[in-house]
């Protein structure tokens, strides 16, 4: 196990200062960061000129709330990276450039740092993402390091949250629940190509990737004066996952989008199988009318997963 | 004075949980943040293509580092974006859109929130920046703002730390020292407008923006084999600050630059007075070949300013 924290100086940040530190991030990083101004070691990375629209987003991870020492500083690097990604599927967005900055004291292993941007940069490496700069600085307090990701549609348009009407069906992708208990929420992978293969289908209309639970994350998708209709039977659930797992354990990182009601339903399950023949979909519902949920529709009240920040 | 933590629970973050804290930071933002899917409230941010290259860089504020209780909230939030916009300026370029994440405790006051976000709104429609979206997330420890600023190059080209020659001549704009006594590392304002008009000039061949001291930075722009022949009594320094403040006090966000061998000092110096009335530039040396430092030069290494995380 690696511990983030070290109580041996030659073995932390402090025997580096900051620009040893960058030094070894450029080095551990290796073919996953440019040469400057492409990469880390200017003030600003440089981007070629690309047509089409662009995407940004942002998401953190912090010891305490999101790992601790018994994960794999690699897989915390890894995470990171995925868990963009993953809001990058989620609008059909390919990945274009990545930035990293790290708040953190030094009493920090540099070993523990060296797994973190190793497992970061074998991740940049496999889904194309060069980790283009960042910046180090010091905090008394809990490692932060936040990852802003820079993103291009992947397709003739983008989606979003919003467009589905009452009458459009729900569907997800994957199985739910269980994620942090079994370790999925390090291991999965984010669904980049099924979101660019979605946005190609004109009767997708919205969608969401899951990361606080169905219960919560379907709300974000409602139309105006709709509710979503879920059948509990349908709802994908991960081996040793219930129903309220499934429901709002979160960090599913699955596609939850909808088709517009009229579809051929069975033309596009087959068109799906073709693509994507080892991933699951599953329609597990469908938008209807404010007020008139249909008797055995799941309450979805009941199983509203955590609500961050508050104490 | 506004307090970063309240004992209230009333007033602090805990009373809204995530949902209701995101719903008032867009209030706070107001017109400084579009409607989704082009600003907060989707998986990412949409932003229009263009063409050109693109600028992207991160800068944080943490409470106890960059910032304590006696700085006004807006003054926190205003230099948050300001020291990115410095980056950006050093680079040549002109901002395009920005993310902010956030990692905060439940202790945190709304009050203090909202001074940061309303000061992060007005310096961004005095910049024209949008704030395009983001991210908050629970941090047991001090408050950590990582802003990513994306850009575009302003001109026909891009300035990097790259490209000066022995022989270059070595410029600064403004004065040095005292930054931080003075709150002047609050109340600056980036030289965007010097940036862009910089990279318009051909004979200007590097830059950067003065952040961790001139003694430090300096070497940044120094070309192979050569080394920075400063004039002490050149170096432009703010009223009350001694030589040793000017070299390594830091956050002075002016911007440093190189000018070809054999250009035309005079005509230089006139076009610059033409484009900026108000703005001091000031010629403090060249670099030479290394070993051949003149007499009376600067000898810089006596000077370096701090070492950020040693110990």
């Amino acid at each position: 196990m690696t511990r983030l924290l070290t109580s041996r100086v030659s073995g932390s940040v402090a025997s580096l200062g900051e620009t040893g530190l960058i030094r070894e991030i450029r080095r551990w990083l290796g073919r996953a960061s440019p040469p400057p101004p492409y990469g880390i070691g200017d003030d600003c990375a440089v981007l070629p000129a690309a047509g089409g629209r662009r995407l940004l987003t942002v998401d953190p991870v912090i010891h305490g709330r999101h790992f601790d020492d018994s994960v794999p500083p690699a897989s915390v690097g890894a995470k990171l990276l995925k868990r963009n990604l993953s809001d990058l599927a989620a609008m059909g967005g390919r990945p274009v450039a990545a930035v990293v900055a790290l708040a953190l004291e030094p009493r920090v292993s540099l070993a523990w740092l060296e797994g973190f941007y190793r497992g970061l940069a074998a991740c940049s490496l496999r889904f194309g993402v060069p980790i283009v700069g960042g910046d180090v600085a010091q905090v008394d307090g809990p490692l932060v390091a936040t990852l802003t990701l820079l993103g291009a549609q992947a397709g003739p348009r983008i989606l979003t949250r919003t467009g589905a009407h009452a009458g459009d069906w729900i569907y997800v992708t994957g199985r739910l629940g269980g994620s942090r208990r079994t370790g999925r929420h390090h291991s999965f992978t984010p669904r980049l190509s099924e979101g660019a293969w979605l946005v190609r289908r004109r009767s997708v209309r919205s969608m969401i990737d899951l990361s606080d639970g169905l219960a919560k994350d379907v709300m974000a998708l409602a139309p105006e004066r709709a509710e979503p209709a879920l059948e509990p039977a349908a709802i994908p659930r991960n081996p040793g996952s219930s129903l309220a797992a499934a429901l709002g354990d979160g960090e599913d990182f699955e596609l939850l989008f909808t088709l517009a009601a009229g579809s051929s339903l069975q033309e596009f399950a087959r068109a799906w199988r073709r693509a994507f023949p080892a991933t699951r979909l599953t329609r597990i519902g469908r938008f209807v009318p404010a007020g008139l949920l249909p008797p055995g529709a799941l309450k979805l009240s009941e199983y509203r997963g955590y609500e961050h920040l508050r104490t």
